[in-house]
């Protein structure tokens, strides 16, 4: 059950070392707190190694890469492999520059991530080698839809069969996969869309939840994916006129805080492909 | 009419490129993503090129510039003059620094910004060279008022002659000139002065409304100039006993973000010079 | 009495210069505004120099120190000593990373901060060179109880006789001594431990209140730590069903920015040993 998954995080309070963009580190740090876990924000290459050996798992972003920052991500993931620490990467804007795709892709042959999160875009830009980002939204002509579901779920398989990675497509319908399962996620709402870092935050999240549930890091993906999905409804249903995107950023964190198993276990709605 | 500047941005979601400081980055993101716009962060000179191709404009924020990000402007910079889109300069700190005021006019020169964004310290050390700046607010001795009102709505008009720019110098009065005509906008509250970064949401809106209304920029920035102040004052107007700068801020992003072209139109309080 | 120290703070507005972490750096600024200073942030070695000389206090935060960010903190701290502006040191996570243990320590030996504040697992790093920290929170077994305060006490004041300082343990029970002096201060509440940032935005407060009181720097201290537990309490008081840990930040915010000087004195709660 997703909500086990939930109370190991709360339970073992994962420490997860971020190295991430600063456009959304700082809800990226409220949502790991509000989900149970405990974060640490370092990038400098002589600080990493250091820092991931505290911490439970590894969580790269490539929001804002620099030179400095992508040397601190080599330096701490080979260091966070040695000891056996969950990585995930989210290769935010891969696809929209050379140094995204080509930082993106390197991480992924050489670090080897346990969990890869992004929009289908960027999953199809490291999957494929290719693909058009516009920016760092999902291309319309690029989103999951009922029509070609069947199609990604096997892409989804394929490309974890292939890395060895749980992997996480998020958008309208999110899918997270490994080489033998699919699990198909309706929950979120599209205002989701309109506040900056939800798909962040998950990466945060999801990077707790793998290292709270090494036993069953798809599933524990899984109930992190539909935890930000279910909070952005339960904050969506709180809203008052005159609310927006910023209260309504306040308000999905809050969601998350307030989570607990049952209502996860409740408000889940996917299916196993 | 300002209403439909507003509209030609939700219509066309333009995607504006951010090298902006990390104080604010995450507020001028949201507001950004609030009037109807796309954010993208990138101040990598390896990154700048290609994330700014594919945006629409160029907001350059010298908030907290460093030698790597200043390379990255100047990069950016080039790139996006050679496209044709329209590049925003908000010269934050100008006379507070050497590092800052050389860095501001040597962008004014080089890139020939199409839009200059400051307080009137800023503009005044950018226009004349010389000026002093406590900090990034501007000096009391230094702002718009009723009595240099004339005097300095030449200012504006001569220093958007001399630099091809439409000028917006924002304070208790705001001032948005080009070589022709100056608009004087009286929305806004004092108490926007106690929040972090509305500077610098305004610059992000104005970058994206100059990309959206090619044809009528210095329109265009009034309206994003009203579109702020009048945000500020339909957010104060809900805020309860015991609210103070922090939810002022996420209500101020949240009027920005149910702002339409009706409520706009009817509330932009200015005179044209 | 600590309301003194607070209208001193909104007399006279101190410029505070921070060179702090981007994970609480929007807050840092809110929270210095808030509580009626002003806030300017710059790391860039070649910029510092500039403005903390227009500045009345330095605040150092090493929560994601870089090589760059060091360079700039020392030539920072320089000039402030030259001037004789106060210097706060915010050692996040000393004991961590040898970086950040060494970076701490350099700064307490050559730049002879006139304000530590830190958790107690960080200010034993200081003190004792050696210590266990667990990411960026205290240990569990290394906190201040009514069990260890007298010896705590004692350490507070004999670490503050050796650095010359004004030290600020904080924690569930906030120490702040100097060597002759401590105040034992039992403000707050346990939630706060589920924000990212108040420990930050306290240092940044605490720099402003020291620059505003330079003839009782220990007394305007004492007053930061209550001012911030107490904002705690109250906005505490303020949560709704549904609200969690993002809105709490907002409201903690919200206290401090509506704080007067009769509030804070009749909210403080704290003995002197």
């Amino acid at each position: 059950m997703l909500g086990s998954c939930l109370e190991a995080v709360k339970k073992t309070v994962p420490l997860v070392h971020n190295i991430t963009n600063y456009v959304t580190v700082n809800d990226v740090a409220n949502a790991l707190l509000a989900c149970g876990g405990s974060p640490i924000m370092s990038d400098e290459p002589e600080d990493v190694e250091d820092i991931t050996s505290i911490c439970s798992a590894l969580n790269i972003n490539i929001g804002t890469l620099n030179q400095r920052s992508i040397e601190g991500m080599f330096r701490a993931g080979a260091r966070a492999n040695a000891l056996g620490h969950p990585i995930l990467l989210d290769p935010v804007g891969a696809g929209a520059s050379a140094l995204r795709t080509d930082t993106a892709v390197r991480i992924l042959e050489e670090l080897r991530p346990g969990v890869i999160r992004g929009n289908v875009s960027e999953i199809k830009t490291l999957a494929l080698g290719s693909g058009k980002t516009r920016g760092v939204d999902a291309d319309a002509a690029d989103t999951v839809t009922d029509r070609n579901l069947d199609a990604m779920v096997d892409f989804a398989k394929a490309f974890a069969a292939r890395t060895g990675a749980t992997v996480a497509i998020t958008g309208a319908i999110d899918l997270v996969a490994d080489d033998r399962a699919c699990y198909v996620i309706r929950n979120g709402r599209p205002e989701m869309s309109r506040i900056t870092g939800t798909g962040c935050q998950l990466s945060g999240i999801a990077a707790a939840y793998a290292a709270a549930n090494p036993g069953n890091r798809t599933e524990a993906v899984a109930a992190a994916v539909c935890l930000m999905g279910l909070a952005g409804e339960l904050a969506f249903a709180r809203m008052q006129p005159g609310d927006g995107n910023s209260t309504y950023r306040n308000r999905i964190i809050d969601a998350i805080y307030n989570m607990d198993a049952e209502t996860l276990n409740r408000g889940a709605k996917y299916e196993l492909r």
